[in-house]
């Protein structure tokens, strides 16, 4: 987290925004939250991170009067205040502050807004793409994954034990033997030259950059399949990647310490990458009105 | 909640309790609770929650110094300046604030320590007991609801569905069509004079006052069973009822608009009621060195 954070309409120090206790994201983990790349300074993918934002806030009936280019405008001016030229942002949105602890929730709370970004590094040449290893984990989380809260223990858990294992990032299995998805990120497999994915459901978080990656499938002119895959044939595949905003698209190398394909990043999941990454940067949205200086 | 709370290790106003925005309690839902009934101005049943806790925090590597008894003097310090005699005392702990938001935790972060009481009223004689209306809803919830997480948003759904169609609490129930649990209490059903309720395992929380009502059946001679129960089942049950530490034993009514039984509390529902609430009064715990003031 860089210096400076929105809070419910100011930016302030990170180190004094606070929450308080009664907050139902603290005591229900009753929120959504979104997060995006930044890249070049700009942020990446926005409108389709809205979609979802807006998709997660609908389904738990939970009602901003922000708009899009007003999230746009809060990001962008904590983008520019910590001077982020590549990493992460951030926004997370919770019902607001109950007076009670009660499950069901009053009418006409506020909504706590709160948004911090990040620095990474940019991301580097392909030559220079170490891949990751996965780790296998059990499937924990609740039964709608496709909305983004941040009730996200099981991801917490899966990928504490992908670390422990040395690995970093999990793979998350069903009891059946199915691949769901990774701790934070989409699970591609590659076969035939084919790209598999699993199909949107309740069962996955529609990833933003899984999205974008079946349309650069296309342009690339390889089959992009959506079709649930068992850790068998995950194990089997040619290639693997995972998929997410702070991370782009990753080479996998290895499950479970075995060898994805020739246990080194793919040229197809490097061909997908630099393809990404040269798409998103020639996308970036900016609103038709410029921010008002009192946003 | 009362006006003092404690907020790691001092008693201050409710309302000027915060917590930083990265405590991992508020990022991931990284934190464990505890919630018990207070009568007569004392804990119920305060060891088998401290069981409970320890359970917990065991379950996610959370590691805490305080033993039962600073719980019990931090929470007693409550009951008492906000002069609770009967009520609601809740314990929350986090794993900690993190410099980042990592999903994998940082070794030795200081959990933060969240407690407040609330007042309700003294529980009244049989005879006034109401009872409750059950409206069914799909259970949500992740793989580990033995482990008391405020990764509460499936009840929180389920429960506001109840509320949304003018019941008191939410029926959940699996997609096979078992009965779990309610949406913040344990679940029985009473046949043939006999209570029977579902086993304990990953699937429910292991209710304290479940626990302790089905003590007091053997004291009652009633058979106690606990198997999987199906909401046909449930439904056409001679009885039914709910369990909490906040509400005790609440007779159930109705299940969907449909009644239970008679469709008034039962007989066995409100005997159990009345020797529980016996039994714990007797039973209130004391730690054997006084609580020290600067606690």
């Amino acid at each position: 987290m860089e210096h400076f954070v929105h809070l419910n309409g100011t930016v302030v120090a990170g180190t004094e925004a606070a929450v308080p206790v009664m907050d139902r994201g603290f005591l229900f983990a009753d929120a959504v939250y979104e997060g995006m790349g930044v890249l070049d300074g700009q942020l990446v993918d926005f409108l389709h991170h809205m979609e979802r934002l807006e998709r997660s806030l609908r389904e738990l009936s939970i009602e901003v009067t922000q708009t899009a280019d007003d999230w746009w405008c809060l990001l962008m001016e904590l983008v520019e205040r910590n001077e982020i030229d590549a990493g992460f942002a951030y926004l997370h949105i919770t019902r607001g502050v109950g007076v009670e602890r009660d499950y069901v929730y009053p009418e006409g709370l506020t909504p706590t807004v709160f948004a911090f970004v990040e620095r990474h590094g940019a991301p580097g040449p392909s030559d220079a793409v170490a891949g990751i290893a996965l780790a296998t984990a059990p499937d924990l989380r609740w039964a709608r994954r496709d909305i983004k809260t941040p009730n996200l223990l099981g991801q917490v858990l899966a990928k504490q034990h992908a670390a422990e294992q040395g690995c970093d990032e999990a793979l998350m299995v069903t009891a059946d033997g199915l691949v769901t998805e990774c701790g934070s990120s989409s699970f591609f497999i590659v076969r035939d030259g084919a790209l598999i994915t699993r199909p949107l459901s309740h069962d996955i978080l529609g990833g933003i950059t899984r999205r974008a990656v079946i349309a650069v499938a296309d342009r690339l002119d390889l089959a992009a399949e959506q079709r649930v895959v068992s850790l068998d044939e995950a194990r089997a595949a040619d290639e693997a990647f995972a998929t997410a905003a702070s991370t782009f698209v990753q080479p996998v190398v290895s499950i479970d310490g075995d060898p994805v394909g020739a246990g080194v990043p793919g040229p197809v999941a490097l061909a997908v990458r630099e393809e990404y990454l040269c798409t998103v940067r020639a996308g970036f949205y900016t609103p038709a009105e410029p921010c008002s200086s009192d946003d």
